[in-house]
């Protein structure tokens, strides 16, 4: 937030998906951090990372892709596990460094087998030097059979 | 999501702020990404990021702060507008390397005066060549009188 030229003045008017990719503000190593919300409960599913042509995939086809940072290649949400995102808008933020998609999440996104990858929530104690923490992932697979089955 | 040890096995029941920081997965610049929702409406604000110190100090006074990489400096979240963010709960996703932070935002959080960063929606045509964009933000507050009087 804040410094530079906003997205949308980069944008200028621009409607073709070169142009939308052309205005993000990549980082070093061209990418942008994107934020899975479902649509419908606004519940927030995980955050991953989209290089260029993962999000000119997500256009194409309208289903979620983005480029895994710890096996260094792109991949299509869902691909392994058939726990898909449809598309259902990218909102992108004033720097034009993140977006939000808002999805349509098939099952869960936490390949532990939960809705959500944010599944363990902490509150502060008094002085803050001691946390409580509560698990309140909802367990919607189980991932020995989906991951299982496939390989 | 996927790969090394879950954050909920590293934490090892640990409950001090300190294990709790030792436990997330730090990128290469020492820092995680932080999503801010608002608590009461769900509604994504915006994506920060932070360091140690940052939430070291948002645990201490209950109060986000973060870590501004254009300026390079930790910065509490309102410390020039007034627009703090009270931290309800903080939630960390299975491989520790974000954090979704449940929030009470004051007025908005967007510096370009918007409750919300994300102001601009996009959808994809049938052939996902064109976008559509749609201007979604709400204004809650003028930035030139909030910036402007403490300059």
């Amino acid at each position: 937030m804040g410094g530079g030229v906003e997205f949308f003045e980069r944008l200028n008017g621009g409607k073709r998906v070169a142009e939308f990719l052309d205005a993000l503000k990549w980082d070093e190593h061209g990418r942008v951090a994107v934020v899975m919300q479902e649509a419908r409960s606004k519940e927030v599913l995980g955050v991953a990372f989209a290089n260029r042509e993962a999000l000119a995939l997500t256009f194409k086809t309208g289903l979620m892709h983005y480029y895994s940072r710890s096996r260094g290649k792109l991949w299509m949400k869902g691909e392994e596990s058939g726990h898909f995102q449809r598309m259902v808008d990218l909102r992108v933020d004033c720097d034009g460094d993140a977006i939000l998609a808002r999805v349509r999440q098939v099952k869960g996104n936490c390949h532990l087998g939960y809705r959500s990858c944010f599944a363990y929530r902490f509150t502060k104690s008094r002085t803050g030097a001691t946390l409580s923490v509560k698990f309140v992932g909802r367990r919607v697979f189980d991932p020995a059979k989906t991951y299982g089955k496939q390989r």
